[in-house]
């Protein structure tokens, strides 16, 4: 198959870090492709790339992911690679960014530091792991290099955890938190398309209590399933369940945040 | 000759989606080249879409075109397919988005339904049809598949329409619209180059009608034909009639917005 | 090797130019791998593109580096190729744009007037020389061409000088300017890596004075070698010599934009 790289930072496109990272992929693994899903991440915004991350591994779980939200970057912070237990590969900082990804992908099977030596990399390390560590190794993976042979393991309950964790059960109603929203105007809770019957909420509405607002929402296919401006509950195509409004923002119309906490609770 | 798809959407570069559908390209049809020709159109704006379709045509008219501006994803519109006269193969839904192009490319010669079974997709149709039905669509066209062999066809006259159409003369003069503005804030009228002739605009001299003003303007081959912070008209490089300042913002000074109309006449 | 083509230009990512370049080259050299350093760089800004260019060779220095920032195209400026003394090439307009990547790595060897009939463009020249003759001329060279039969000789000593110069000794201090700054603040002064030591500021601090700023901060590897919030100096990915603030922006904090003047003083 293919090798894919997916690649996720907070680089932004004007600044050539996305481009030499491409280049340096395509020098040492020329069959490798590399698909951006997003740069635009704010800078050392570690929970929006955590939430591209997620999406990513969900929609493509074969494929290496990339993911380089890093304010430590040559602070002693290992670079990581991880192998969950549905087989995806994650490389990047070891500051959480990769680990929503990881409970997406079956959660951590294995771990490593990667050995910078290992890569290619002899020099002192200075401030753009990236191009000099992190896409190195994606690279040889790409080109079926054994993560084992890239660096050292790491013990799985020592990595940084991430930014936020899954949905749980908390009496009657599901205690979640807005993972993100997206340029829709959608937001996603973190709740995962395959918990959705085991937490309960797999029933034709949804109650959502979300800052001063209690809704009651018909839980859907699609965004049209609702007239133009009404919201629907809905699987999207991050695998999220995910507050909308039929061609209009509910970021907007709610005025809520990412990281804000929200209560879920199926209607029979 | 290697085939390219050009792609345009109003995904943006932050949430994944385009480099999914790069993905799911690369997978189905490995040999396809994917350019991307914009996603920074607003969300939802079938305008803006058409006109950025339009000029890709223009520009590659070998290339099949992806276009996916969709508000009504999931909704019942058609996943829309279209030859044209000219050969160019156009992928979209059927909300207009594709028209503009379509006539650039010399009208509509046959239409189909894509048929999600016929590109492999087989789940409820939710909302992300660009990834499960679009781009699958676009990427069988590039590795030699039938059109017809994709869906089912559909009578040209039932399409929904452009949202904006070719001038046309009224009286002495030509009635267009702004079809769009772009980076630079030149402004592109929807005079095709090829029509220039039978409009009666090939003059040295275009009047140029458009809001409040009433300008003269030399119709010249380039920017610089003019002083800077002077006027011209020429054909830019997406193949419309263009008003543009050297080294300046037309957009700006004149004030004016994608959809206005104007008046052009040629000056002999 | 791979034959890479880096492509800064101030296109934006919103008008299907990119796009089309990049159609460009995969057709007439398909082997070809197009990275996008930066199409960020704002409209007819010739200072930021020469800035993202001398950035791009210093790390792909074999590359063949493609720079539109074009504010006089059609305007008879020559369309110039460089080969530099270290034997990167570099393709653009001739205002400029190519020079700070000329002196980065190792000056100009020799130059030419690309001619537009041996890249294949025969109509009259219009407003888009980068499609037409410019990414033309970068994949023929990433195909085997010569740079030679390309176009015709000029002479360096006539090519439009870069819009800033290399740091040079003042007295006891070296003069320079802010060169750019990146996305997370970092201020970049046109010092270049391998300058460091003969100009005196291989010591573990160096003064800066910087607007009404006198600061004293010590020259680091890394960002997180100092406190968050602190100042420190480094050789960031760029290669030049940059003040940085750790996890903050020094842009923001000092209030400087590129092109201010700088003094800078090594420390014993």
């Amino acid at each position: 198959m293919l090798p894919l790289i997916a690649f996720v930072s907070d680089f932004g496109w004007d600044d050539a870090w996305v481009g030499v990272c491409h280049a340096v992929v395509a020098r040492s693994c020329p069959q490798a492709r590399v698909v951006d899903l997003s740069h635009g991440v704010s800078p050392f915004d570690i929970r929006k790339g955590a939430a591209v991350a997620a999406a990513g591994v969900y929609q493509l779980p074969e494929a290496i992911h990339l993911v380089v939200v890093d304010p430590g970057v040559g602070g002693g912070r290992a670079d990581l690679l991880i192998a969950t237990n549905q087989g995806t590969k994650l490389v990047g900082p070891d500051n959480g960014v990769l680990m929503a990804a990881a409970w997406r992908a079956g959660g951590v099977d294995r771990a490593w530091a990667i050995d910078p030596m290992k890569v290619g990399f002899e020099g002192p390390l200075p401030t753009f792991h990236a191009r000099d560590v992190l896409a190195p190794a994606a690279a040889a993976l790409c080109c079926g290099v054994e993560p084992a042979s890239l660096g050292d393991p790491l013990d799985a309950g020592s990595l940084v955890p991430s930014p936020f964790g899954p949905a749980e059960r908390e009496g009657d109603s599901v205690k979640t938190e807005i993972v993100e929203h997206d340029r829709y105007g959608s937001l996603r809770f973190s709740v995962a398309a395959e918990r959705i019957d085991e937490l309960g909420l797999g029933t034709p509405e949804l109650e959502v209590s979300l800052g001063h607002h209690i809704l009651r929402v018909p839980f859907a296919q699609t965004f049209s399933d609702v007239s133009p401006g009404d919201p629907v509950a809905l699987i999207d195509s991050s695998g999220w369940l995910t507050l909308a409004i039929n061609r209009s923002s509910a970021a907007e119309r709610y005025g809520i945040e990412p990281g804000a906490p929200a209560h879920l609770r199926g209607l029979a």
